[in-house]
């Protein structure tokens, strides 16, 4: 059973096959009937616009009919733990997903950090509690990790824009906002680039650096692809040369220790903002980011409006992205 | 035109029908076109998870498209009485029905029991009204009183499980929750086991008795089917030798006249849990549940988890029942 | 590319071609693939039940696949304008909406009144604001100042009823409602039966005449059609020989500068409410109204119920209308 939960499940076959697949379907917008007689649960603990319209549709597109349920919004709030069930939660998730399950033939599912427990988002707990209850595979939507959808798109994205992306630099940049945010996505676009084979620099503040284990895979697959990964505090210095800026703000693993002291502490680098000026010491760099985006927080308006920005080719590559996923997941992949 | 709102809505004829119908159905798990060109619209007065996932799925199994409404969330609340709509109800009944049924051929409606009106939950006021204002068929998904494709997904999965269920011994036991719930589903199981001629004991706390109506209908089912009804308020005595427990939670009617008493009354039966020791005292019985279930307060999780359980299976079969409901209503079984 | 986002968009051509095809399409209740292969993608930023699922619907008869967005209810708030982005909003509509656009074939959107920026709702800000931002056609789901779709459904419904309407008395009659609501009903309205030939007849409490821009376009439209409009405070007289009246609460422009005084003005014409011996002044006039309605404050209930009554019939023809919109939208009309 093919679940796609994490960076390792795709090994370097599927990742190039489902990347080509992903450039192919936006070229042709194909509408087939390849996975007909298939359903695919969505299970959202978070809100979404670009992951769930995306997957609703990549899943009609080879004609198979999605269900959308958001447990606590029109549907129970599900319970995790082994604690007796007197609270609010009427469901545990040991029932919800195997009964989803019983009636799809995949489930998609966003569990998102809890920002609060490391241990339970380091270990990705909710992702495996889903997966470990599910009896058919499961493709994750963002999870405490990872997010690999986006990577996917991200990567299919730079791969039209920039032709070959190996070589080329690409500047993860930490980005302010008023939220501490996850991580899943710095890791998820860090491993991407990696792969890809570009020359990595992570620009972040000191103490936002990412896991130290995260930062090992990147290296290893960096030096697989031959490409490199730094880091780097000098944001300005980053972007030179740049080929692509992807900006994503996440929020210091203080937060799970001292949630007002990492609100202090991320509030002093609100010039982190992406400006017009530092996207001029790029090589004509195209500015990144998974979305929403905060305009005026975490880049200008200006830079986002830009013709070189690729923010929203990498949201309409999450169409094509999922629809390749979708199809290796189902074994439809040529 | 075919309602199912009631359990006298399914003559015997039907009822077999469609039990087989949905033995067939999880065999063959088909998709077709049979019902191609039809709009089923699931109008939900009340979170639901397992309802609404297996109903769009039974739709798009035959072919239909559904649409999903929740009045008071995303869409307005509805006016059910006749003062004049100065409150913050926008929409009356009368006409958000009629409405939907002029798009759609069939309405599925979650109505739920008020626990505060006795009057109207036992005349399942609310589902009549919608029954009244609808142009088109009306399949209940769990009213005040009834829940028949719960009911119909049991008998199914009792079916699969023990074969002929005529004889065989089923105790529906009173189950303790943190809220008083609704009698709509231990209604109908009772009444289910009973149709089906099974050796029913009906076990709950004094006070926590079902009505004397449903009772009285059980009993002549059991007559009619060879089977049996009876009631116990031990339970342990109860569980000696069954072949299937069917555990829910639900209030006394005192909740009607003084909610404070009721809850004192219900929190002194906690005891009532099903644990795996009860489940010893049973001929290798099958623990059955309609879900959701609250771990620790209703049954144990090593209940839960028994390879003899069957509420999994039991959630499975409202896709494969509400597909042969659906063919019932439109005219499609063979 | 067609989009339909105020009166002005559809030439008379189309009017009249959109308006047979809905005629047309109630009597065959048609499901095609006509557009197969294409996304509707569907941004509530109200609650909507007839649109939504009319909507959903429509697209599903032609073929085309829907998908629901409702931002701040399961997606992230949208922000409007260029502030720096740090409150709740987490996402522009400048990116929301080209993503939406790069999934989907056509957006349908609900936008509404602020009832707080005139010149905002004057100038129908937030549709254009989704127009400018979308690569693909926008239907306008009920802006701030005109719903095209219930015009043209309203239309289709006076058409069925009354046969050719030129010449038929039209009031329409503004109603008592707990809220201020906005003029995008009665505009549109106003303008569909100018532009049918009508003599249309405005009853309104003075100083709840609605914009002079918009009467000056009613005024032309009766002018090229033959018809005529006028106003008059005179609830009772503007019945005399009415062949349809269409109810419609709106808020004096007075909100805007003074929300609790309009309220209080409102509050004095509760006297306005539709009842049975007001319609017995019309020529067997029959009642309409938008929905969703409010009985015993807009209209009795006798009247709602009465069998010269449409506004259902209006309803219905939502999804007709839609229907053909989205085919001249998609340039799939004959």
């Amino acid at each position: 059973m093919r679940s796609l939960t994490s960076w390792s499940d795709l090994d370097d076959a599927v990742w190039q096959a489902c990347l080509r697949r992903a450039l192919d379907h936006r070229q042709s917008r194909e509408w087939t009937d390849a996975a007909r007689g298939k359903a695919l649960a969505l299970l959202f603990m978070n809100p979404s616009l670009r992951t769930r319209a995306s997957m609703e549709l990549a899943a009609q597109h080879l004609g198979a009919a999605p269900v959308v349920l958001t447990p606590g919004q029109g549907t129970w709030g599900l319970a995790w733990d082994d604690a007796p069930m007197t609270e609010a939660a009427a469901e545990h998730v040991r029932e919800a997903v195997p009964v989803l399950g019983s009636y799809a033939d995949a489930l998609g599912v966003r569990t998102f950090a809890s920002l609060t427990d490391y241990e339970a988002d380091h270990a990705d707990a909710a992702l495996k509690a889903v997966v470990d209850a599910s009896p058919v595979p499961v493709v994750n939507l963002e999870s405490a990790r990872w997010h690999p959808c986006q990577a996917l798109a991200d990567a299919a994205a730079l791969t039209e824009t920039l032709g070959d992306p190996r070589g080329k630099k690409l500047v993860l940049s930490w980005a302010p906002h008023p939220k501490a945010l996850p991580q899943a996505v710095p890791n998820s676009a860090l491993l991407m680039a990696a792969r890809l084979g570009m020359e990595v620099v992570v620009a972040r503040p000191e103490g936002f650096g990412l896991a130290s284990d995260v930062m090992d895979l990147a290296h290893d697959a960096a030096r697989l692809a031959g490409g490199s990964v730094t880091e780097s505090s000098d944001q300005a210095l980053a972007f030179d040369g740049a080929h692509a800026v992807y900006a994503k703000a996440w929020g210091a693993d203080l937060v799970y220790d001292d949630p007002d002291r990492e609100a202090e502490v991320r509030a002093q680098h609100t010039d982190w903002r992406v400006t017009y000026d530092l996207m001029r010491r790029t090589d004509r760099g195209h500015f990144m980011h998974c979305l929403p985006v905060r305009r005026g927080v975490v880049a200008d308006a200006e830079v986002l409006e830009d013709e070189r920005a690729i923010h929203l080719l990498q949201a309409e590559y999450r169409l094509h992205a999922q629809k390749a996923i979708l199809e290796w997941v189902w074994d439809l992949l040529d």
